[in-house]
């Protein structure tokens, strides 16, 4: 198994873990230290090593910040973490809302004018930490070494896992061909720091194995203007590689990555969204002209070429297989039989007999009646709960291919479901249609067709407090920028990105719906009359069966029910081919037309 | 009659003008000057006096930009003007496709390093012309005196129309109390310079008569922290008032404006939007801090107050009726019998029939056939098109009333049309109604629901070029802002705002639909089950049947149907009482059930 459901944290060691940490500070005549969740790498996933913010405060959310001062210790969490860290955190820390608290408006009011708060600049990235430094008047932050890591005696070593090679015939485009393409765009640029490790799966046509869930190689890399890469990693980790890198690609050692910054000549671009602030503390001091400038793989690396394309549908079919496989199985199993750690079993059991799996994509999201409205839930020992009668079933989960990365929710209905969960379940279908009927003019943003996700729930009083989509990696991380389908998604939508659409509806205490496939930008297909050129439109990638015990035919327009029929048409031409005896009557059943 | 047909540019004199500035520009050692067509307040229209644009060129439309040089001379206009630039101006003049190319760009390419430029510091913002200086590098731009007022011999003077109240009872909120509201709400700034002459009509309840279409006063104004005002304007136009501006406003001449701005203490905020560049050369000399802010009036106006709103409902019912009596008329006369400005004279009639017409809000667009397609249509003697069997006729216009101002487009069957254009027309028919039903949560800009009223356009590969609408004043400029249903609307719906609600389609060559009511922000209706509380929906503010021969029924949707026959509804039980005999019996015919 891939995913555990173990609790990770010990939070009963976070009082005598945080007065350690308050001994370094006042050796360091220091008020306070941030402790934020995130690498040097800026990712959703951590190593072991990483995970200061768990080990310090037993808060295991994917995002958030401690703030430790002498007397008091701020625990920062978004409003997916509310309930969570109030079950994880000792009576020491004080659980904070998060952004709608800031850290610099907290830090302003426990702090006397002319408070020291420390912060290691491994571990912040240029732009938030600026901002943050901008809020604060009062309050010096100051650069320091990391007091976690100082008194954290058992830290385990930096992840060693080994690199593979993405081959031609599923990355598309020879590494080289990537390089000397990205090389030419730096501008007024001599070098570009790369510090997001996706970015450099992605350049050098590499995977990695140094974090769960994500297959990226903790790294950093600097592209020349001349076409050539520096590699900052361990080279205990290319040993699988051969000799893939080739001339053009130098490995250096990561303890050199800022002797080297140092000795750069030319304008170095950062990316200060991501880039850590001693990246830049180092070139400000050697004197070395800034440009502020994205990661120049970001865009490149979510257009996906055709290959990639390929490739992504290649998988969607394997793990469509897969969930067929595990639906069929999951409608046998009489109602109150299950608990959600066993759905989360079978399933990752149906993804790894594909014999293709490389890991799943992000922990599965299993939620059954009420734990199904909590957006984010994991399953553990102690949360699991019994997949009962009348219950809306939500599984949210995905695989890693080598071939594509896939992310799919399915709310399926277990025995007899109330009318009020079908009529909110049709809504959040309509809207998931909706976008995937959409045709629009070249140079719109994921802002601009979000809300065609939501009329129908709009309509009815409702909506969900996420975005409909997200980008999704070709075999890298399953949320990838820059593009959203969401208000926040104001990067135009180019051919070759791949997105997730996935509409919801929360009942809080009582049901979760969530609908999710994922779609790629494409040319739309030419229309007589058309007066637009050139119009876009998305291809769905995912063909597994919508539950249509839940759907409520009425409330359907006659373009909707003919989308809903010729995608089941779809998914039972391409699946039936792949699964057999129980599972294929299921699929056969499962896609008769409305 | 408000409108004019007549051409009113002069054309064959621009040669001999153009010579003239060019002396003026010798004279001044100066290598060219910038004309822009905006007067010192940045509105849509202008007194003849600052028509230099039109004096100078010939060229009539509501906005561009003419840069003399010594030996060229490039007049700027956007994509509505192309065609009529190349009618309107001398072959000395050229034309050039703004903004597709800068003004920055054509400058830097026309003149040799070096070269300087000069322009009218009241004629031009600060955000504007600081963006121009910004993308010059070589070459210098010059504060001067205006060098069209120089050569313009028989330059009309300033307007002197006179101003009126507006009283509480239309206002719905006493101009003392706008003042001590807003003044409250300076923040560091101890006084904000006013120079929209609509802010200040809205601030201080008044209207006035200096240019048409929009009733507004030429003035500029302060309004200071201690709930003050200086109102800078000509007294002669204040006669009419009485003492309705009260203690807490001093008027001043617009002459001492400048002297006074020097006077100040204190931090001013001006709106850099909008604010001539000699208001903040003015402050900056005197070493008076600026802050750079939003006019102050600009989103209070924005969002009407439950008078404003009922006096609009009283208004579109009374221009309503004009409305149907008009449309009644026109179906009774014979294709081929009319041509356009018979159309605008008859509309003219019927709103002036009202006695209750003030002005027409701006010039009526009749365009028939394939004058349809020229969005910004307006028709002149020389344009003057028939009216045929087989055309749709495009007719957008409004009035402007005490208690509110119109803005309304129908487009109606002219005889037989073909299947093509009902099939469009039916398609930004459903793309009206989206808006009109939408249903949103509080927070949502403009920007967020354009789309709904696309999608049945971009399903068949249409779109049109234009916002889908536009925010209205109350008896105050038919265009007005911040806010608007448009990919460059981002500013949130507040209850109150007025917008319009006008998709369309253009068949270049050929037809054009465009179907427009008001609309205004209100609260949702409550709905059970509803789990978004205080949601957002549009009231409709215009009824005036839309021309049920051009609707394919059976592509609407159910609830496109019903929302569509209860419009319909709504106009007959409002409007019967108010017309009579064939207007009636139009109306009747006009509103039957699909």
């Amino acid at each position: 198994m891939f995913q555990s459901f173990q609790e990770t944290a010990s939070p009963e060691q976070g009082p005598a873990r945080l007065a350690a940490l308050r001994e370094a500070l006042q050796a360091m005549t220091l008020d306070g230290f941030i402790v934020p969740r995130s690498d040097a790498h800026q990712g959703e996933y951590v190593a072991p090593r990483d995970d200061r913010l768990a080990w310090l405060t037993g808060f295991t959310g994917s995002a958030g910040y401690c703030v430790a001062l002498r007397d008091s210790a701020g625990v920062f969490v978004d409003s997916r973490y509310r309930v969570q860290v109030k079950a994880q955190v000792a009576d020491v820390f004080t659980p904070v809302d998060w952004p709608e608290v800031g850290l610099a408006e907290w830090i302003a009011k426990a702090l006397p004018d002319g408070g020291r708060v420390g912060f290691d600049p491994w571990l912040h990235a240029v732009e938030p930490l600026r901002s943050l430094q901008g809020k604060l008047d009062t309050v010096t932050l100051e650069r320091c070494a990391n007091l976690v890591d100082r008194i954290w005696e058992d830290q385990p070593a930096p992840p060693t896992g080994q690199a593979s090679v993405q081959p031609p015939e599923l990355a598309g485009e020879a590494h080289g061909d990537k390089i000397t393409r990205l090389a030419a765009r730096l501008g007024r640029a001599d070098t570009a720091v790369i510090t997001l490790p996706d970015s450099i799966a992605w350049l050098l046509n590499i995977r990695g194995s140094d974090i769960p869930r994500n297959p990226v190689a903790h790294s950093f890399a600097l592209l020349h203007a001349d076409a050539t890469v520096t590699l900052f990693i361990d080279k205990a980790k290319l040993v699988d590689l051969g000799d893939h890198l080739g001339p053009r690609v130098s490995v250096v050692s990561p303890d050199s990555f800022l002797a080297v910054l140092a000795t750069l000549s030319g304008p170095v671009a950062i990316d200060p969204a991501t880039c850590p602030v001693i990246v830049a503390d180092t070139l400000s001091e050697a004197g070395i002209e800034m440009i502020e400038a994205q990661d120049p793989c970001v865009l490149p690396k979510a257009c996906k070429n055709e290959t990639e394309i390929a490739g992504s549908r290649a998988a969607h079919l394997r793990d469509g297989a897969a969930m067929v496989r595990f639906l069929a199985w999951l409608d046998r199993q009489p109602p109150g039989s299950l608990t959600e750690i066993d759905v989360v079993s079978a399933l990752e059991a149906e993804r790894r007999a594909t014999n293709a799996l490389r890991d799943i994509s992000f922990e599965t999201i299993s939620g059954t009646g009420p734990h199904g409205a909590i957006v984010h839930y994991r399953v553990t020992e102690k949360t699991n709960a019994r997949v009962e009668d009348g219950h809306l079933l939500l599984v949210d989960s995905g695989g890693q291919y080598v071939d594509g990365t896939t992310d799919i929710t399915r709310t399926v209905a277990v025995g007899h479901v109330g009318e009020e969960e079908a009529a909110a379940f049709t809504r959040v279908l309509r809207g998931m249609i909706a976008i995937s009927r959409a045709r629009w003019p070249k140079g719109l943003a994921g802002r601009d067709l979000d809300a065609l996700a939501r009329v129908p729930l709009w309509e009815a009083g409702l909506d969900y407090g996420h975005g409909t989509g997200h980008g999704v990696g070709s075999y890298l991380c399953v949320h990838e920028g820059p593009q959203r389908l969401a208000r926040t998604g104001t990067v135009p939508l180019i051919q070759g990105m791949i997105l997730s659409n996935e509409p919801g509806f929360y009942r809080e205490g009582a049901y979760g719906i969530r609908i999710e496939n994922l779609i790629v930008v494409t040319g739309a297909p030419a229309l007589a009359g058309a007066s637009v050129p050139d119009m876009l439109s998305f291809e769905t990638l995912t063909y597994v069966p919508i539950d249509r015990r839940l759907i409520v035919t009425e409330m359907l327009t006659g373009p909707e029910t003919d989308w809903l029929n010729a995608y089941h048409a779809t998914c039972r031409a391409r699946l039936e081919p792949l699964v057999e005896c129980e599972a294929r009557d299921w699929l056969i059943a499962a896609t008769e037309p409305l």
